[in-house]
């Protein structure tokens, strides 16, 4: 496992006073994803739960859903910054992103929401668990009391995913928040536990589209953000059944999308 | 020119309270760039600005680098969301991201850091401009009083281009930080002032790899960023020549790169 912090000499200049120190910082590596010898994709990432990583981001590309779908994972390289995936027979590669959108009626935030339904696995509508609005403003501090990189260096996004009734399940760290919530998906995937019925999944930062996204194909019902969410993160959680809430900060929190699952208490 | 934010409805939470109200978001829509008819890549943006952000983007994905490169630029489609591009006779387009990175010899920071160095246009490295620290303690504060949709959103990373004497030149905001900085490199470019020899770029949030490599590509010699920078940050500014500063706020300020171009008072 590469290192998730490092460490580099920075000027510090305050009150005109200048000081020379060692400061610790998040580490920021490539990592390529391989289909067999194929490049698939690359991200810049932090090291470490990369195996995690790229089972969550098949999960959320579509890809795959059952710890089954893939045979094997390797880190390969002197380096340890590519992984060589095998599918099992009959499972469908991802789609490279770049091209990933190409639909002939126009390219708009509803087309994107239509293709992420689309390709849904798990009816989250459907899930039924509700959360106390108590549990969920204590889950922002309990993300953080987790976060074993991010007090040293200021730099790393955590995804973290709870019982509905609080309780810790995985927390992951990342400078990419969408990396942070692969690595929550795929280790959840790799325990074999999709759909994550039942649970919530707390976010350090805003909800984009693509967290939204991610959420849903990983079948979790309740999206927490500390920050804002985006137009189109709320209009997909409203489609996608699951329930969006954003600035939960403070004892409070505004819910934008299906509030039916947070009871007051 | 699509529109920056929207309203949704929110329940809103809060010391037992529940107030139901309208909430302004940050608009996210997708954005697909191609050239002629063949699309290149998609990016969740903020609309706005959308000639900017593409510009920019083949600024920082090293295509162009004059606005002679690019011929004609169409925003077409109903929704607006796609721009069709339309370069000089002889510029080459950049490659899909996806299989941007093969290299033969592994996948590693260093090899990234040497990728950027390989197509880079401007020696940054010997740009001899220096600013004041006092000066780059009021960028942040500055750069969010020219934000115009965060107050309202919370939801908008901002960049801002300034002289070095600290006069706001181009302020661009977006869901995305990495689309906040396309959008002010292309607005250079099409002004035709590339180089941008002597400017400092202000960022809302941290300063990953992605943001040191656009800097360096439009030539801009200090970068700051208001959060933490990555490792791989740091390391390519150095190699670059670009002088990154962090943790720019309450007076205070690292510089973790060339601090050369940092004098005090």
């Amino acid at each position: 496992m590469g290192r998730v912090t490092t460490r580099r000499p920075v000027l510090r200049m305050s009150n005109g006073r200048i000081v020379d120190r060692p400061d610790t910082l998040a580490v920021e590596e490539p990592l390529q994803i391989r289909l067999g010898a194929a490049p698939l994709t690359t991200t810049m990432r932090t090291p470490g739960d990369d195996f995690d990583l790229v089972a969550g981001w098949l999960v959320c590309e579509g890809a795959v859903s059952a710890a089954a779908d893939i045979v094997a994972m390797r880190l390969c390289s002197d380096e340890l910054n590519t992984v060589e995936v095998t599918l099992a027979v009959g499972v469908e590669p991802p789609r490279p992103r770049a091209f990933a959108t190409t639909s002939a009626c126009g390219v708009c935030g509803s087309d994107s929401v239509a293709a992420v339904e689309s390709v849904l696995r798990w009816p989250v509508t459907d899930d039924q668990v509700t959360v106390a609005s108590t549990v969920i403003a204590d889950l922002p501090d309990m993300l953080r009391s987790e976060q074993r990189a991010f007090d040293s260096t200021g730099g790393l996004h955590a995804a973290g995913l709870f019982t509905s009734a609080g309780e810790p399940v995985c927390v992951r760290e990342d400078v990419g928040r969408h990396n942070a919530v692969d690595k929550v998906v795929g280790a959840a995937l790799r325990k074999d536990s999709l759909p994550l019925t039942g649970h919530v999944l707390q976010v350090s930062g805003r909800a984009s589209f693509e967290l939204v996204q991610k959420a849903a194909m990983a079948g979790i019902p309740v999206l927490s953000a500390i920050s804002a969410p985006s137009s189109l993160a709320v209009d997909l959680a409203q489609v996608c059944g699951v329930t969006l809430l954003g600035f939960v900060r403070d004892a409070g929190m505004n819910v934008y999308a299906h509030p039916r699952r947070v009871v007051t208490g």
